[in-house]
């Protein structure tokens, strides 16, 4: 049995009477995996969540690069695959068995009927769901911000490599060029650049004045440009 | 009062009962907008969602590049801000009347309280905030192969451009160039650039044997690397 202190701990059931918990348990269903099993492979439909009632699990992901990445280690009382079951998306990560483990499974259909029951854990699942969300919004907004960033670094880099002069300060690029220029040049808007340029002003990549830019520091600008990390 | 069908046919009232639609209705305020007015913009806190009683209502978004663009035009009967209330999230539109609108409207407390009275709102509420995330997640991961596929793009260009030969099929990159090559040239596994290689040769860019590869469609290519559309 996984210690009723770590249950209660668990986000998904925040506020839920011990009555009901006792209830929720009882339409769980008990898995055993072996050391170095797979519960499940990435991609896999979404059927069920687990709570690990012992033992540990390890979450594993393969990177847009093709490599097996691990996510994360569960212990005693974590739960994983809820986020997958109730939105219905694959599961996201391989689960495998990093030694003999016991976990507490629910299906989803079943999980659905328990919320219909007890109210209050559609509203934690809820939670859990949009906490998700956040993220992959954030990482959304993350990588669409870089790829405008890029575009406008490789089009000053283009400029520099064209008719770039030495200065003290760095590399100037010896011609009058305006924002809007900039913008025309990298596909972008006026506003972005601007907001793209100030950032790089106070990170000392480069120095902008009205219609001059100088490239304090290339290295960090082919690094954006380039986009090794992605 | 927004005729009952088209309540119903709302996906956040599926199998809620005529009385319980009735409740949830009286705890809806009541907002009238001139033409042209504001209800909210684009990353204001969402504190409450809609459904337009009477009216049309515009949809719009700052795209990354800072151009407002028109997302979707409501009307009569039709829902919107129902992922930001429930996930939490700021709105990630702005709205304003087309012409003079009424809108039914729920806080995010109010809309809570209903769902823990009648859970099948909770439950099509997630099932709402789910087909959200997949979106975004296949935004995402579509976001997140583009990357790859254009630095793999870029090495290539980049060998036609130091060592192309002009044959009749195309550019032909002279030298011996196995996959693990190119995966190294571009940061990325030999799986992937297997499988992205393959996707290329069936759209015809590229023709590639074991060891060697010619562009076919040149400008394809460099439509990948320079990523215009992002």
């Amino acid at each position: 049995m996984v210690p009723s202190h770590l249950l209660k701990q668990q986000p998904l059931f925040r506020q839920i009477d011990e009555r009901a918990l006792e209830d929720i348990l009882q339409h769980a269903h008990t898995r055993t995996l072996e050391k170095g099993a797979f519960l499940f492979y990435q991609d896999d439909p979404a059927t069920a969540f687990y709570i690990v009632e012992r033992g540990r699990i390890r979450l594993s992901q393969l990177s847009p690069e093709g490599q097996q990445v691990i996510v994360r280690f569960l212990t005693e009382g974590e739960a994983f695959g809820i986020v997958a079951v109730l939105s219905n998306i694959p599961y996201p990560v391989a689960a495998d068995a990093v030694e003999e483990t016991t976990l507490l499974g629910w299906e989803g259909e079943t999980f659905r009927h328990l919320m219909l029951k007890y109210p209050q854990l559609a509203l934690n699942g809820m939670q859990i769901m949009a906490q998700y969300m956040r993220e992959t919004i954030a990482r959304l907004r993350e990588i669409t911000t870089e790829r405008v960033e890029q575009r406008i670094a490789r089009a000053l880099l283009r400029l520099a490599r064209q008719m770039g002069k030495k200065t003290p300060d760095g590399i100037l690029i010896d011609m009058t060029l305006t924002r809007k220029d900039v913008a025309e040049m990298s596909g972008t808007t006026l506003y972005t650049v601007s907001r793209t340029l100030s950032k790089w002003q106070e990170a000392g990549f480069i120095q902008s004045s009205r219609e001059q830019i100088c490239i304090c520091n290339p290295h960090q600008l082919a690094q954006i440009a380039e986009d090794w990390e992605a």
